[in-house]
């Protein structure tokens, strides 16, 4: 058993090594993975068994097991998620600035990788294969955590990738995986040789986490997503947005928390969607205004800054645009906010204003995934403004570097007036 | 006396008021400052003369006065400086990504500020005038803390930014100056009103900061550059290079710290070079092989990770480019580092494998600088690979927003095959 240091400074190496790495190399190695998991499947699949026969034992709850599930089906699609991968241009070496400084003297931001990356997520399995391959296509070696019931699922699954990507020339410590809580909380010190922690879960988790590292943090705590029906909305489209939003799918980060209704269409809107909800099993709370419309609880103050995740909404009824952005931002955990208007003006200081990474304007809140927006997949949504902001992929996982490339310039000769800036974009990409 | 919650409040409905302003508002700020700063500048002087009769008092060291000093000249610089940020294209709103997902639904990632941004800065008055440039181009608000030796320039400095800010229409928390260590502390403690923290100080300071906070940092602790010499070098480049580097200004960031020579062309190179050190009052210190070459002390492990900030420079012989490099990515801080080389090859090895902001190739390590970049100005130098790297100007403060744009669309249409995924790049900017 090797102690969390040594773990971290040989992802560290890995990392160094893996900067050096062509796209050849590393697509080949993707390429590797996806035939070592088909192969690997029995074992796989034997091993998710044993993971849902225990979360049986333990009377999990039925959403837990269902995305605990390891299958066939998704099998195929990690796989496919793989081979999407693959077919992606290269992330790293990109020339994103490129800038004579002087004569002779030419400025080049070049992306790479960011380098060791913990990613601490919950129960899906399938979230190991996608993680890692974002990151090992964008060159950076990870330490995975995953969450405690889907430990023999997730040991099998790197097992296949380690085996595959080894195979295929990477360096062997590409990807580590943690199984104890312990090391987690060893891994947050390493902070001389972690450069990222991706944590997936709960808000009080994620705290704890940004609380006990100094190692940068990204990700979301919180999903609270608003739906604002405009008093110019489209009245069916805003009841099919408000519907999709909050019921395809109640347990995730991208679902409707608030809506948020002006007051001139209220009267019109909230009893027919309130059927509709009703109809569907939504439990519903409103403010003082929404309660004399429609038979609901009175929310209470907590209400507008508490992601349910589940079937409930909470309702407002707002007297301007102003203050549904006010709300939003005030209450509002700087996820994904739709407006439903026809009013182009409307819409423009909405999504203008809204300080949220995902900012929509007439479709359902949950479009905001990495797969939906064409990144392949994700490692997260970061709900703060550093770095990468929404669903992250392969870009949110790269950094850059300044290469610099000169016939002996120096400072001195600057001061002398020997070398004068120029500051002459090249357009051309750096050459070594 | 406000509290410090309700200073960062206020920078917070700053900032949300900031993020929705056009080009032409800032710009016309950032023109009223310039006349501002002009017409207040007795004020200022008078300021400073006070601040430099006390530290002539309190006997501060002489490079510290010089910092702190601002006359007509560091007048004419910031002024210069802030015109030249007002010639710089808008960073914001700029649409990064434009992508099709589906039938009429239309993704666009578009700039946006990061919002409250707290900067503690050192003495030097002129980086005030440079970070609030900077911040307000940018759509920023700031908390800005400068050394207390400077507390009066800093003063009416701010005064003049504000009351131009105000009187072109910007709204008036957009700059506010702390006063006191007790109110940095403070202000650490806002993670949920402060986007990101930028301190310039010491090692210690930074982590005492990182140590301190929720809030991200970026910024930089130690400056240990290197100038690696090849046993390909032009020697005559090299000397030049390796002088600049180390004594064109010993007391900043990106001044060499540690000099690495190939074995082949030790012999050679060496003992010329410290002739010339020599000749400038360098102290050298050496390892083994190098005491073995050169009349110096023989350095300890300890000298390998020390910043000196003075006249002072650790030497290395190493037997292979893949030493030096190893050498650099272990004792190294991630700011800028040089090879001096005549040989393609090597160049493009030492530049793809450093871990640096900046890997240079045949030229000064005293480049690395917003300003020399073409950014206008800059923050801080980031070393850490999370969100900025290398001189942060603009663009390293602002962000993004993903709008999606769309007719009604819901994942229950994706989950019906009603919709089907198009992931099409459109290359048109954000029309809302």
């Amino acid at each position: 058993m090797h102690s969390l240091q040594q773990m971290a400074s040989d992802a560290r190496q890995a990392a160094l090594n893996l900067a050096v790495t062509d796209i050849e190399t590393r697509n080949a190695a993707l390429l590797r993975i996806t035939e070592s998991l088909y192969d690997h499947r029995e074992e796989i699949f034997m091993a998710n068994h044993l993971d849902l026969q225990q979360a049986e034992e333990e009377k999990l709850a039925a959403p837990m097991k269902l995305r605990l599930a390891f299958h066939d089906k998704k099998l195929s699609q990690v796989i496919r998620g793989i081979q999407e991968l693959i077919t992606m241009p290269d992330p790293l070496g990109m020339t994103t600035l490129s800038r004579e400084l002087a004569n002779g003297l030419n400025l080049y931001r070049v992306t790479c990788p960011i380098g060791v990356i913990g990613v601490v997520f919950e129960s899906r399995p399938d979230a190991l294969v996608q993680i890692s391959g974002l990151a090992l296509k964008s060159g950076n070696a990870v330490i995975l955590k995953g969450g405690r019931e889907a430990l023999r699922t997730n040991t099998a699954l790197c097992n296949a990738i380690h085996e595959a990507g080894v195979s295929a020339g990477i360096h062997p410590q590409f990807i580590q995986l943690l199984t104890s809580r312990e090391e987690v909380a060893d891994m947050l010190k390493q902070d001389s040789l972690i450069d990222l922690i991706i944590p997936r879960g709960s808000n009080a988790f994620v705290r704890y986490i940004k609380e006990n590292s100094l190692i940068p943090v990204l990700g979301h705590a919180d999903g609270i997503c608003h739906v604002y029906v405009d008093e110019d909305a489209d009245t069916e489209m805003a009841m099919n947005i408000c519907m999709d939003s909050k019921m395809q799918n109640v347990s995730v980060c991208n679902a409707m928390e608030t809506l948020l209704v002006h007051e001139r269409v209220a009267a019109q809107f909230l009893p027919e969607m309130a059927r509709r909800f009703n109809a569907r099993g939504v439990r519903l709370l409103g403010d003082h205004e929404t309660v004399q419309l429609i038979h609901c609880e009175e929310a209470t103050e907590k209400d507008w800054m508490t992601e349910y995740l589940d079937a409930t909404l909470s309702i407002r009824i707002v007297p301007s645009i102003e203050e549904a952005i006010r709300h939003i931002n005030h209450y509002g955990s700087h996820h994904t906010d739709c407006i439903v208007t026809e009013n182009q003006v409307h819409a423009a200081l909405f999504l203008q204003a809204v300080d949220s990474a995902g900012v929509y304007h007439n479709c359902s809140t949950r479009f905001a995934d990495g797969y939906v927006y064409g990144f392949g997949a994700e490692v997260g949504i970061a709900t703060g403004k550093i770095h990468a902001r929404g669903p992250m992929g392969m870009e949110g996982l790269t950094s850059y570097k300044y290469k610099l490339l000169g016939h002996g310039q120096t400072m001195d000769q600057v001061v002398r007036g020997q070398i004068t800036y120029t500051h002459r974009e090249l357009h051309d990409i750096c050459p070594e």
